[in-house]
């Protein structure tokens, strides 16, 4: 089995810190939404990717943790890796490092498949998601 | 000839604000758009009825100018006036006042009219937006 | 013990959607904020209290759980609820209803007590909190 | 006279669309503020700059122009271009392409100086403003 993952290089925009001086801890799950799309375009698993096949993957569920804050115009990285589920979902986790490789945030979510035009929960993996779990045996 | 137009009461919110203590300036479109839609539920002329009617109503033009900054917790006021045009166009001017009625903050906004389906620009009014002019003779 | 909360009706902005057509899942945390500062000015404990007390509060671990889906101009209302905790810390759980009454999201929020000026962590209590904490028996 | 300018590539976020499938108006700020702290990156004149110096730079008036939407995951460019001004203000207007080289946007900012601590406006230039622009040639 392998293991997934993509790293994205963010800077921190003055638009997301506050009145603290430090990133909003909302933001992080921008952040958090750029790892998990690059790794998306990667591996050919992201929101587009869903649509096509005639689903959305809203998120159900997330969670943060803050270790360290960020400031204004710093550059980090964060890394999206997947985790396998047998269930009908699509779970990653996080980690977040500034430029000293200091661990900033982790967290995790989750995202279930919707039909596109429905709105329905798909209870069981779509068939294109079930493929892709084959191509890349996870 | 009336003069319409809509308050809108908003407290500052944490998120809204930036490294230098002060809301974002980016947020006062939000602060915009909370007014013009709720001149939009008074008058029926808002994202929902154009869109009940085939069309959306994108923003093609805005403006804003800062008097005075904001800062967490403000409770603040935004009059959106409705500027009546011959143009297919949506024009809506805005003043912001903090609590002590000092003038914040003034803008404007244009909007279009575009088919929902097509996307297509409409240069002439829709029916809908019509009989609205008429209907509070703007 | 009394079970301390306030509730915050919200309305869902134009701009808090997203190209599914609902609202953005990062955006509850605005809402679960707005809830925790009402929360704050009706029993003084927000961020304002904590700063006039040289502290800043910021949020070390946050998490959400979405039900049902909110969409463009719906009225909800969110509760947030202190959870007591034995260490230096604030603890907040949240509940989103929509006009059915129907749960669409909860969540929690944790957040520790930090020295405005060196941003030294708090390992105990400050004292402005341990006095709230007996005034309200919590 | 030199022409000074800084040009951002920036990939369009989920969480930047709204119900529209478009990126929402307000979003374009964020888009003007990345391409001109590049440019504060590249010629030595930006928030931490100013911040340096002991000057705030906030923007007192802003208008974007719409020509063409943006949609999800595309990747377009934004250049920042300085306009020399007489007064002691930092302009900037700003022109956005899509990966087709259609004008998306155009726009304009104009920020003042302010004293950090005592939050004054300096109506003239700061020391330090001058000196850049004597280096530059502006």
């Amino acid at each position: 089995m392998n293991d997934l993952f993509e790293i994205e290089k963010i800077r921190v925009q003055f638009n997301e810190t506050d009145a603290l001086g430090i990133v909003w801890h909302g933001n992080y799950l921008k952040y958090f939404e750029a790892a998990r799309e690059a790794f998306g375009r990667k591996y050919n698993m992201g929101y587009n990717t869903a649509k096509k096949n005639g689903f959305a993957t809203p998120i159900v569920k997330s969670n943060v943790e803050h270790k360290l804050p960020l400031y204004f115009d710093e550059v980090f990285s964060v890394r999206a890796i997947y985790i396998p589920e047998s269930a009908a979902k699509l779970k990653f986790r996080y980690e977040i490092r500034n430029e000293q490789n200091q661990l900033v945030c982790i967290g995790q979510t989750t995202q279930v498949f919707t039909d596109l035009s429905s709105g329905e929960l798909s209870l069981v993996n779509p068939e294109f998601y079930d493929q892709w779990k084959l191509r890349y045996n996870v």
